[in-house]
């Protein structure tokens, strides 16, 4: 198996973007990736994407978008898996550029969720779950996430506030980050004046709709040092595992059992364990989900994520900084390409460019993208190359 | 880079399943395709689906259909390329297992197109053209490749009976195939007489709608010594190419290069000729893309495709036989899960159990799946290892 190196990244400013096209968005994010990279032409690409069959009408993103691109001809495919697509997409060009048969890979997480109505919105979203058994009955995904959120408040003894501290600190990092759609930091105060959207999850429990999209190029670890001028960062372990669509089927509702499988298998993979992680940019969809992401990937015994989050561990000078550009909840969560961003974002960061939000001495840092309510994670440990 | 085997296949036939559901359809090939490779339990899923978030509200097929299979846990993902995702899955599957990250891997094609009314699955099946460019014109799947067809039928001065020879052959192909939806010989006056869909191409000229999935079980080389009592079946090449979606910006409306480049890459990847194939599994979606697949692998020289058919070269005993169990017109076209299908009956060939329509000798097989009107093309070449 190959070393595999990231050396390009690009992205969108996530926000209702009327002006511009599915395919508009990912040629941005891609020709800026490949700039980055200093290179014109990759031989595959592998795009992240849930929504476009249902909401903009379009299969077959991957020919479309390398056509659009400039690169029509190279091998093309979408991977999907909810949310989790960005993170599966990234997988699969890991494994085609450590498999040695293609050398220079772009992956492309793009998402257009605001030319629609919330309606149609809302119910291509719970394609996620599990059509058969949550759909039918109208779950709507919100509602699923308000039912994990109400048994943890309720078997930890939780109260409402204290996941407060999630959503200030990712609209807080969102302020230093140009690309976040909510740029302005919230209070406590705002926290609790939130109007509820299914209790008991509120507007700032919530990532907004939004449009957007992020690209990464790879290659392999010796072609990498020849082309990059900017501090190589090398992937140090790709794990994906899954659970239950449905959330009657899980044995545990609040462990997260894929989450916790995907960074068990991730931390092999590197050979390192949670107190090596410098960054950690979890899926914070719902702030329910971001305590819970801490506690499977352990940075926090089980029921003490949120205890994490009110002792100011999780901000930028923290001892596990998360949603360090603004997280799913200030920078935006365009669906399908999410897990792009949560990538770039830790690039960001492992090279020394996050600016005001940057975490002194990132060298090793992790990102988790989640599919559903916990179906699929994907997770991801990227180093900086010293 | 590993060498991968396929150690297991496993089908359902097709046809109108109302009576399975779409994650019934996936359990039953893939269950089927564990046993007859010997394994319990894979690492990592790869699924083919197209329709599924626009037919059966359900994205997120990975997860779902891991778990529904008993394999609660493993990695999943769904590939979707339009037609060709049972194509770009497999694909998937062998790079995981070739870049040693993945041992035992599972592909499942799978489809459930009978569920809805012609008009839901017509516009579904459009989502693979130009969404922008051709869907918005109203422009139906079979409408654009009726373009292509025509185009041929005025370029080549070829007249529309000599597409017959494709779908005779599919259909008397598929009269011995246990699996396929139409187990009925076909005449040629069958096909003079066959109801127009949208001109030139009449029924017998089309792939049918319908159910169905197919699997199949890879691991590395060493460990298919140690698992097979079958004759085992190596990949030999795996190469993907693309061209515009929409056929206005095709360079070539005849080339089809994705499926030129494709076969060239794979002959490369394999060190093989179009002389070295003994069998040869086509995209007959529309008799117009079996001949031009032939043309675009190299079996005949440009608008000679249906004077191959006539000449009797593509049946069982001819010098390139195609569509061995009935291809997409007599076995069933249910679209992502046919790229799966044609590598299910190309091993079935290989291994030599293929019954009454046995190829002598099939050492050495190929298959291309294509999705759209040409705009992902997929190319695998099989080889019988001795």
């Amino acid at each position: 198996m190959r070393d595999v190196c990231i050396v390009g990244i690009g992205q969108t400013p996530i926000g209702e973007l009327w002006d511009d096209s599915l395919r508009e968005l990912a040629f941005k994010a891609l020709r800026q990736a490949a700039a980055d990279a200093g290179i014109e032409r990759p031989e595959a690409l592998y795009v992240g994407n849930m929504l476009a069959p249902r909401l903009s009408d379009q299969a077959h993103l991957g020919a479309l978008i390398a056509d659009y691109t400039g690169w029509r001809g190279i091998e093309a495919t979408t991977v999907e898996a909810a949310c989790a697509s960005g993170g599966v997409a990234f997988q699969a060009a890991v494994r085609a550029v450590a498999s040695g048969a293609v050398d220079v890979a772009a992956v492309c997480g793009v998402e257009k969720m605001t030319d629609d109505t919330p309606e149609l919105v809302t119910s291509a979203l719970a394609t996620a779950a599990d059509a058969d058994f949550e759909g039918v009955q109208g779950a709507s995904f919100v509602a699923l996430n308000a039912l994990i959120m109400q048994r943890y408040m309720y078997e930890y003894g939780v109260p409402h506030d204290a996941f407060a501290p999630f959503s200030i600190n990712a609209h807080q990092n969102a302020v230093n980050n140009p690309n976040a759609m909510f740029q302005r930091a919230i209070t406590l105060e705002d926290y609790k004046r939130a109007s509820m959207i299914a209790a008991p999850i509120n507007l700032y429990d919530s990532s907004p709709i939004c449009d957007g999209a992020a690209a990464i190029i790879l290659c392999p670890a010796e072609m990498a040092r020849e082309l990059a001028a900017k501090p190589l960062v090398r992937v140090l372990a790709s794990a994906t595992a899954t659970d239950s669509l449905d959330l009657a089927s899980r044995r545990d509702l609040l462990g997260l059992e894929a989450a916790q499988m995907s960074a068990r298998k991730a931390y092999q993979q590197a050979e390192l364990s949670p107190a090596d992680i410098d960054v950690f940019e979890v899926h914070d969809a719902f702030s329910i989900m971001a305590a819970l992401c801490l506690e499977a990937a352990g940075f926090a015994p089980r029921g003490q994520g949120t205890r994490l989050a009110q002792e100011g561990d999780i901000t930028i000078s923290g001892c596990i900084p998360i949603s360090t550009m603004g997280g799913l909840k200030g920078r935006g969560h365009p669906v399908g390409a999410t897990g792009v961003y949560e990538l770039v974002d830790l690039v960001t960061q492992l090279r020394g460019e996050a600016g005001a939000n940057q975490v002194k001495n990132a060298a090793v840092g992790m990102t988790q993208n989640i599919g559903g309510t916990g179906a699929t994670v994907v997770t991801h440990i990227l180093g900086r190359v010293e």
